[in-house]
């Protein structure tokens, strides 16, 4: 038993049936209409109603004939991924991120706005408002806005309760600065959850059901797809696995808790230790990413210090595996952002304190992997937020509901 | 942005449209079918062929005229709770108990197994079968059997993979035991999972769709309703609270972690520390909730060692409730089972540790209780487990595809 009361209003079934159309081709490609027909369970007749709207509105396209069963030719449908583009925002502490990005995933555009710190926050925020206006009125293929942001984030008010090492960020409220400030709509989710969609939506080749992305950044935080839903928590703020505590007589922790997993592998810490450890030169100067990637470079030269620091960094993320195992019981762990950079010395070390610390029967079905996805799987998430709302509720960007008059025409003026 | 893919089957939308009238006669009582159009957005000529069903089935009935809007009286529908019983079995590590409950959660007979040790387990199993198979030879209205087995419960292979302090649970495997073993269908789940499922469905005053159920007995568990679905893990084994580690320099666990929430505040932990520390008399001989009862009544009687150990017990069930609340951010909280006889008392030291180690926003958002369901959450969530696919998926349990020429005969023969 999964679901508790599944069922959709009858309002919401065309809608539900258009999403599943556009899910298909996302995922398999070229179809024929026979040939979704057959997978989704839908009857031909349907097929041809739903599929006359989505070509009318543009958002899908006829290719020529294709092979279908039994070696009878039949018209392809498409969903031509290069139609569409959507801006992925990603805010970390420190690092705010801008990209354009397909229905692929496919990365067009990548910009780094200038390192941020507590005093500069509403000066990037100005700058966000002008690089994505601008983005918008130079492409007329973007179609959505996605944000995603530290954690965590309470989607209905608007604000990210807890940065921890950057308090300002608490004072920006991201819905009434974004919701309505462009010609498109926006949508806003935490970061980790965004790098979870994104590794759902374009790693075909390992996507499933049950995905965890668990991010090791400047903080620390989780996004778990279970059951191909997203696991949110009653205002968002599900799967904080930062402020889990790994040890209820461990460091304090801004959030009021003792041991917070957070406080002792986020690149915030470890660039604090490489300083205080003298490991790096001048690594007082560099960003948390650049201290952090100075350490796996040393470490790679075979510097002793450098790896067995690694491997302790190591051995704390693992323990975050061994909560995630534990607390959602995922088929795949994906590890990203800048602590994923360790590659595979660190990898080892988690691994080693998992298969420790985990029932075999759990330990044995759940695979843990870095990242591989081209980009930063959070601003490629961020993209991947909108991308959902696009494939989800298309009525939402195109006029679906019958034949249009004006085919081509995305609903920019629509905000969430 | 909740759900990923939503989209039912055509096939799968006459079977929702069924479960959701029943959801809506089971939440909101008699009914008309205007009402019912109504709340749930289904036109009036589908609820009348839908309705016609399951009143041709003997699931619903027709009442006398009730007033409906604007004064004018119309024919109630109604889904009589006493009509359909369902048996609840609970597992745990030394107590089996077997209940018959309504559909509203109504108990009419409960009892107790003999107490089980690691060498009398077979001979519960076979108990099992028996009593189960006369209480359903004795009484016509059983349509269902649930079962509530410690975690981490492996849903598709039928094991439940450690049960700490009594390894031989490890060798039954409950689905091939039981799923064929009685004329009606069986339903197996996770312990505090199928409490989570009662006091969704049978607490109505306060029930909503983020809902933590906080079993704290033998073992430690947690069942998680998220947006009106459970949280499982791709082998069902998720939330598993028990073995989340509050400490990783901590104690040693079965399960391989170090620091389990289970090695601190179980009634296991409990009743060890009542016979090191003497607090009861002749403590050893008792059974866990004998042991943990007699430790409350002499907190109640003023004895400063017994209260200073429940405040103790309550500090760890806290920070569980913090992990709990990082994790799932729940609405509401529901603490359950042996250890919850602690009462206010444990309650006051639960939200001491929650108070000074939960951010404010999500502090203040969390509600925190004891249950209060009338009989033991999770026996009676046996039976909601049951209970659950009765109202979602009707069609086990009835010819409901078609006029029925044989109404009011569920189907007893078909098995999950």
């Amino acid at each position: 038993m999964r679901t508790i009361q599944t069922a959709p209003s009858q309002a919401k079934v065309s809608e539900s049936n258009r999403s599943r159309i556009l899910h298909h081709l996302f995922r398999n490609g070229i179809s024929s209409r026979a040939q979704i027909s057959k997978a989704l369970g839908l009857t031909p007749a349907a097929i041809t109603k739903i599929t006359a709207r989505l070509l009318d509105a543009g958002i899908i396209e006829e290719t020529g004939d294709i092979e279908g069963d039994k070696n009878r030719r039949s018209i392809g449908l498409r969903l031509d991924e290069s139609l569409f583009h959507f801006i992925g925002v990603k805010f970390a502490r420190s690092l705010v991120q801008i990209g354009v990005f397909d229905l692929a995933g496919t990365c067009i555009v990548l910009r780094d706005l200038p390192t941020v710190t507590n005093d500069t926050i509403p000066t990037t925020i100005r700058l966000v408002h002008a690089r994505v206006t601008a983005l918008i009125a130079a492409d007329s293929r973007i179609v959505a806005v996605g944000m995603a942001v530290p954690g965590p984030y309470l989607r209905t008010i608007g604000r990210t309760v807890l940065v921890s090492s950057m308090r300002a960020w608490r004072e920006v409220n991201f819905l009434s600065e974004f919701k309505h400030a462009f010609s498109v709509p926006v949508f806003i989710e935490q970061d980790a959850r965004a790098g979870a969609l994104a590794n759902y939506l374009f790693d075909r080749g390992s996507s499933c059901a049950n995905l965890a992305y668990y991010l090791i950044g400047e903080g620390v935080g989780l996004g778990v797809i279970d059951n191909g839903a997203l696991v949110n928590g009653m205002m968002g703020a599900a799967t904080e696995l930062g402020h889990i505590s790994i040890d209820i007589h461990g460091r304090p922790c801004e959030c009021g808790n003792v041991g917070c997993l957070e406080r002792y592998c986020s690149a915030v810490v470890i660039h604090e230790a490489i300083v205080s450890r003298d490991l790096v030169p001048d690594a007082r100067q560099l960003g948390h990413a650049e201290a952090c990637n100075a350490l796996f470079q040393l470490a790679d030269t075979g510097d002793a210090r450098a790896r067995l620091m690694v491997e302790e960094i190591g051995r704390y993320a693992g323990f975050g595996c061994v909560t995630i195992i534990n607390g959602y019981n995922p088929e795949r762990i994906v590890i990203g952002d800048i602590v994923a950079q360790g590659g595979q010395r660190l990898l080892h070390s988690i691994r080693e304190i998992v298969d420790e610390h985990v029932t075999p029967a759990l330990r044995d079905s759940t695979t843990i992997a870095l990242s591989t996805l081209h980009s930063d799987a959070v601003v490629c998430g961020a993209a991947a937020v909108a991308i959902i709302y696009f494939l989800d509720r298309p009525s939402m960007f195109f006029d679906v509901s019958a034949a249009s008059s004006s085919p081509d025409v995305p609903k920019r003026q629509h905000n969430q």
